[in-house]
């Protein structure tokens, strides 16, 4: 056995059985570890992103970690956007990346690079292998740093002779820290709150708040309470649709934020971070919580959610037996293409159990709101703000869920990004339905300019913002990595191809022309 | 004047006229003074590996830096793999990117992260702007950094507050350090050695080494004392083909290079570092110089390659008229497309003065011979082993040259990358001619693995190596983003498309099926 084998065998012990890959020469003993010992699932992405994409999609999906193998420095760097979406979304992820041989590295060769400065700022544990014999209890260590709740990226660097090098045993699983639960005096000052402030209250729910447990015991507290559930803007996961209780989403902008959260005279937060704008702009505050209302944590993202929320509801003595009324689906919707009836058209038509994975952007907006009266299901957000997520989040949630359909929704600029993962979604024959908001344009940024008082762009800020000059055919981009693609520009047409394309299996692609 | 446009009145003062970028939120400052301020030229990249590519291939080409524009760090990380590249090009690079206002960044909103610990490992200068008055000084000193000989790349982040808050003037240009001239005992040892040991020396030539003024130089030197002149495996820039003196690249693979180098009995090297094995394998050594011959280095990359050159010249006594006889130019080929027939293809219709760059991997290593007696050509490489760089530099090196025609020599696995860079030549309507090596596998990789002694590659690794399964068709993708294409699968079909592709303006691609 040498140290990739061990590496292998430790991580398939532990659990971890899918690695998202794309390796180069210092990664070839690993590459042959995968084949020598059996139960690792190798997916190949053509781009970097697409594997740490992927392996975020995964995680938030398996509740595990998969592995990401990339080669150096530039390699694990094409990687880095979607990491950090991971970091936010604190998806258990481990990162494997071969280096130089330990005796190679003062040689500089050409790929040689400080890859631990460039781990860091989306890891929160990293660790280079010292030695073959290491890299046995380096990976049950970075796989249990990974599973350290809720999950964080890990990353393991791996000299190349560190893996062709002999080594003794695969290294036994090591438990990851369970999430610490809350004290009591959190508790007592939510639930007082709670009774006190009712339908004033809000209780805002993050990162693990927003899985079914969670939420179940949050709708408990609503009903009991009155007081509102507000989802964070950016949600990693949410269980909706069906019987779950109602979320409403706080907005984006920062204004209409502070206003949504105006209305509250308490705030109490379990499972997030307290709500901050994603962007600073003048004369608008960095926290949006209102300055006048009461604040208190109920939980924070490390704690135990869903535990917190279920003692609350007891605190509350609140029934047990309080599934919300669904909303109603909306009816099919006709006419032009917009936002608004894209976001009608897929609520009217997704099934139930299926994953919406959404990146669709200014187009997106609607659907939220559209879709709570949907069956249930589960929405994925791109949380860390770093575009290009979608795609590969899609292709990571379908191989941990081959029996549910995805829904990939998809801006077209942010999909330019990480175009490659139609390929992969082609080669494993994923079950993902991508609709693409082919709108040709950075809208967002085009909203952004006006807000910055460029009201008359000129001709660079018009091309900076334009996806025009050429318009991009996504339908022919598809077919050249193997997807099966239609476009439509009407609601009509793309009711109808709705349909069709959920009720296929594999992947397949309808562009929407806005 | 605001923080913003005091940078670009500083850049447009200092002779940078061009911005490859891809902004977002907290770059909107900027992009509003691109317009308030004339004289800049913005180009968009769908993705930032395009632009930090672009601009390495511009500064190739120009001699002098572009700016990128990215969005704070996972946009920036995106540009990271390309920047390595531009790093071991010793590209002058300016890289401006956004943060989030110096008030805002406390609360860690989504986009937050540690950019400079991103930045460093591919920047030889770094610096965050502290106040909107600050931006002008901060920015001339990025591109002197950026200027100082031969060139590096510079990075200078910029919260957003610091781009939209007064500041006074723009800031002088600051002249970047000239290289300094190399000493009198490297020149008399080289020149020592060169006399005394003639044909069995070596002349090892990179970087600076391998422009026209230096290349003159050397070729003096070869006719005068037989010495060989070897080029570095992967130069950011040659001038070859015409009375261009010939040259011949050291190989790849450790062993062969090995091999080439055991010919002499000294090494003079000038404008490269020695010559190192671009991985480490087992009981290969790091070092390409042969153990028991002289070296001796004449010129660092640092120092003045050109003067050294040309006082060896004039030490050694040799003619100025040494103009090398052109080697024959081959016929066009016939048959089947493979990397021989390919490189005879290109090298039998390239046009005089054009520029090819060469991401072609392993199906490229026959064009370099073949070329050698090509009319005068501009040969661009991969320098640092960070794939996807081919599509990108093409694209900068045809907005330095408008007048010249750019051949991108482009291997299959490495375009698909940043395939992004296809939309921005359309856009801009430059004049590139793709090549797509189509031959639907990682090939280097497929040889790398058999070098590591995995003759029957299992399942895992014969799909970490494939392209295939769905294969990839590239004159959809192409043509789905604006650039016309054509497939052909003959030599002579390629010959002819070749004639036609070459003879036409503006970008167009050929899929070659191998």
């Amino acid at each position: 056995m040498n140290g990739a084998e061990s590496l292998i065998r430790t991580a398939i012990a532990a659990g971890v059985d899918v690695c998202f890959a794309n390796p180069g020469t210092t990664e070839m003993p690993l590459v042959a570890a995968l084949d020598a010992v059996p139960g690792m699932r190798a997916v190949l992405g053509l781009f970097e992103g697409v594997c740490t994409g992927a392996a975020d999609g995964y995680a938030r999906m398996a509740e595990r970690p998969a592995l990401t193998l990339t080669h150096l420095g530039p390699g694990f760097a094409n990687g880095i956007a979607n990491l950090h979406n991971a970091r936010r979304a604190r998806s258990p992820v481990v990162n494997i990346i071969g280096d130089q041989a330990t005796w190679h590295l003062a040689a500089d060769a050409p790929l040689t690079s400080d890859i631990a400065s460039l781990a860091r700022p989306v890891s929160g544990w990293v660790r280079k292998s010292a030695s073959a014999e290491a890299v046995a209890l380096d990976t049950a260590q970075a796989i249990a740093a990974a599973g350290r709740a809720p999950g964080q990226v890990a990353t393991l660097i791996i000299p190349s002779d560190c893996q062709w090098n002999p080594a003794t045993a695969p290294a036994t699983p090591i438990t990851p820290a369970a999430p610490p639960a809350i004290g009591d005096a959190a508790l007592r000052q939510a639930a007082e709150f709670l009774r006190r402030f009712g339908p004033r209250a809000a209780l805002f729910l993050g990162g693990q708040a927003l899985r079914t447990r969670a939420l179940g015991a949050a709708g408990r507290v609503a009903a009991k309470t009155g007081c509102r559930l507000v989802c964070e803007t950016f949600p990693a996961r949410v269980e909706r649709g069906g019987t779950m209780p109602a979320l409403e989403k706080l907005p984006y902008f920062p204004e209409q934020a502070i206003e949504t959260l105006a209305k509250f005279d308490v705030v109490v937060i379990a499972g997030a971070p307290a709500p901050v704008a994603f962007f600073g702009y003048p004369n608008v505050p960095s926290t949006l919580l209102p300055v006048d209302a009461l604040a208190a944590t109920l939980a924070t993202p490390l704690e135990d959610a869903a535990g917190a929320l279920e003692a609350l509801a007891e605190a509350l003595g609140a029934p047990r037996d309080t599934a919300s009324a669904p909303a109603a689906r909306p009816a099919r919707p006709t006419g032009a293409l917009n936002a608004a009836t894209i976001g009608a058209a897929i609520a009217a038509t997704m099934p139930a159990n299926c994953i919406v994975m959404d990146e669709a952007a200014t187009t997106g907006l609607p659907f939220f709101g559209a879709s709570a009266g949907a069956p249930a299901h589960t929405y994925l957000a791109l949380t860390g703000g770093a575009i290009g997520q979608g795609l590969p989040c899609a292709t990571g949630a379908a191989i941990a869920c081959p029996d549910r359909k995805v829904i990939g929704f998809q801006a077209d600029g942010s999909g330019m990004y990480t175009l490659q993962a139609l390929w992969t979604q082609a080669r494993e024959r994923l079950d993902i339905t991508t609709l693409i908001c082919n709108n040709r344009r950075y809208r967002i940024l085009q909203v952004e300019l006006a807000r910055a008082g460029v009201t008359e762009p000129g001709a660079n800020a018009r091309a900076l913002t334009s996806l025009a000059n050429p318009e991009i055919d996504w339908s022919r981009m598809a077919a050249g990595m193997g997807v099966a693609a239609v476009r439509v520009d009407t609601a009509e047409a793309l009711t109808v191809q709705l349909e069709r394309a959920l009720g296929e299996r594999g992947p397949n692609l309808i562009e929407m022309l806005i």
